[in-house]
């Protein structure tokens, strides 16, 4: 019994699969199995009952199947579309100013001090470390303008397994803390250094308005922010633009034509008062968009805390009377997971638990000791889920596994 | 030496005292001493240099004292002015509707539930736990209509030792879920009875725009919401209400004069887009506020979460330009413990570490094994804090104490 020929599973799992796609925020897969093969690829999903032809088709037996428990769950892994990690050494504190004053007044100095090695060190391992402990399988990385320091990052990243992008970050202009910029020049040549590893365009667009007026100011021949942008040729369908709170509909056609993406960071736009993204006008305007914690500015390095804030700021667009609804959490939920692995181009890859992409999932045990939340006799599964995402945290998220790989725990060899 | 007449000091503190007074909404005291006595009461809180004097006088030694570590702090326990111990049971779901079908479609029929006592047991153990893990060493909890569910209620507090007022719902008008609702007389009757033991009056206001065009419908007689409960006499210092978003200046002038509270609960407005209170207005009339989770229609049960929420609140209010500032994290730490103190009037008793007052405290250690979030070299004392306020969990509050008797962790009694 089997095909001999057919490389063993690496993983077989049996039990429940919440996962997005295009046509549905939430589908939650109870008494199925999966199995992923030794590239990491997702084989099939298919139900429980199927088992004894898919035992015949990939050999396996059914001592081979790992059951999970009733309560628990695999969700994909999360995508933070858009994450500073140097700012992750003061992520939860000197939070208390809004966007330009804060980037000068808290950001640029602590950025400055990656020029020391040892210091990015400790700093990246300690990011990459929480943030893949609380489920983020997909980064967005802006590091400094420091090269060395930046393939640190990336270095760091690989030993850990989470799947990342990292931008250098590039600034020949800034006025009020000089030690931090380079030379158009040197950024030119250091960044071409540092695109020899890592290629991707990432960037910032009308976060609040005293940015949106500087630019302004700087550039008065552009029609707008995003003209800016486009004109430079720097908004194509590889473009990730954090924030967008105040982008008028025209730029959001342009978005749309060019094919760029906003990753949504509420955290961040609350706590620097940037503004409130109308996700849905993103979404009527066919822009791709997802969710970012924007660390430091977000004080969270949580995915759930993005999709808890996402909820907010949708809602507060109803008690503004902007619109007549709100997001809901499973709409949230896709955000958070398909959603930003379209805004990064990666939806062919991750995002979901589709036959044939990357299996980046999250083990999800609602009733893990020392739970931050109750469960009760009438709790439905869906119940199960929503408190999960409402006031769960790294103490439900037993496992990480990125390209089948298991990332968390942690192994000892990190 | 010391004198024997004293009585010993139940518990001797070094190290680290964080709390507000009505002067400053945060006060740092590092390197202090503080004694409690056997009733639970702070005697002294000093400068540790007067450790000698201190000694001679309360009649200890110095192997008495217990050093905190450098990083560990004191801080007040939190007083959650607002709570429905009985929607403990969804808190975390259920929770995609506006405020009066919410009500309606989740929260009458689960309150109606509470004529079961087993079930009763069940919800108001974990709430009551769940909350002093937390912090919350004071709530003012809602029960149902049922007064043996509502005793039970105040029953398991006084086991575990929290802090609490225990309110027995009052409900004589109800169409939508009409198996949950009292005759007038038997409202008077039951309320009666439970009086006897508990007495406090506490109820809601203003919270959403439905709910007072309906209040206006039911009660055209009255000028406003204000108004209504004013003619009745239920506008007191002794009420709380909570929310109150869309108080007018008329109505707060009278909340001030009354003397009465009121309880803002951020979470909950968000999630049921009741509103945003203009806390800053509030406070410019003069009127007491603290803080609630308002669970359910908050999803959280912890104080963290409603100081988080009371920024972003404070923020949106700037960010839609109604304000020009926002309130500090500070004054948001002063609401949870100081302000909750005088919503309850209870601000002679707790709220802060003057001496004179009830030792109800949370030993803070941002170190924890498993912390979720990360200090660095850099970070200062009040980084740390700030890192907690917004970052920290239950993980990080390792002893909680009521009127000086240690509550948390459980004793293996409960």
């Amino acid at each position: 019994m089997g095909s001999p020929q057919k490389p063993p599973l690496a993983h077989l799992f049996k039990g429940t699969f919440v996962h997005a796609s295009r046509s549905s925020p939430m589908t939650v897969l109870q008494g199925h199995l999966l199995g992923v093969d030794e590239d990491g690829r997702i084989v099939f999903l298919e139900q429980a009952d199927q088992q004894e032809q898919l035992a015949k088709k990939w050999g396996f037996k059914a001592s081979d199947i790992r059951e999970l428990s009733n309560h628990e769950f695999f969700m994909p892994g999360m995508v933070d579309t858009h994450i500073h990690a140097p700012q992750y050494a003061f992520a939860g504190s000197r939070i208390d100013l809004p966007l330009l004053e804060w980037l000068n007044t808290y950001t640029f100095p602590t950025e400055v001090k990656y020029k020391d090695n040892d210091f990015a060190e400790e700093v990246y391992t300690r990011v990459v470390r929480r943030t893949l402990k609380n489920g983020t399988t997909t980064a967005c990385y802006f590091a400094t303008i420091h090269t060395a320091a930046s393939l640190l990052l990336a270095e760091i990243i690989d030993k850990f397994g989470q799947r990342a992008f990292v931008g250098k970050v590039c600034m020949d202009r800034n006025e009020f803390v000089p030690e931090y910029k380079e030379s158009t020049d040197e950024s030119v040549k250091e960044t071409e250094r540092f695109v020899r590893e890592l290629l991707e365009k990432k960037s910032h667009i009308s976060e609040n308005d005293g940015e949106i007026k500087l630019v302004k100011q700087m550039f008065p021949a552009y029609k707008n922010y995003t003209d800016l942008y486009d004109k430079n040729k720097l908004l194509t369908s590889k473009t990730v633009m954090a924030h967008g709170c105040h982008l008028s509909d025209e730029e959001l056609k342009l978005f749309s034509l060019r094919g760029a993406a906003i990753a949504h960071c509420p955290n961040s736009n609350f706590m620097l008062c940037s503004g409130i993204l109308n996700i849905q006008n993103v979404q009527k305007h066919n822009v791709k968009i997802g969710l970012g914690t924007d660390v430091a500015g977000g004080y969270s390095a949580s995915m759930l805390d993005a999709i808890r804030r996402s909820i907010s700021a949708s809602n507060i667009c109803q008690i503004n009377k902007v619109n007549e609804t709100g997001l809901t959490l499973k709409e949230a939920f896709r955000l958070a997971t398909l959603g930003g692995s379209q805004v990064l181009g990666l939806d062919d890859v991750i995002g979901n638990f589709e036959v044939g992409k990357e299996f980046d999932a999250l083990l999800i045990n609602p009733k893990a000791s020392d739970s931050p939340f109750d469960l009760f006799a009438a709790d439905t599964f869906e119940d199960i889920i929503q408190k999960f995402l409402y006031l769960g945290d790294d103490r439900n998220i037993n496992e990480v596994y990125v390209a089948g790989k298991q990332v968390v725990p942690f192994s000892s060899s990190v």
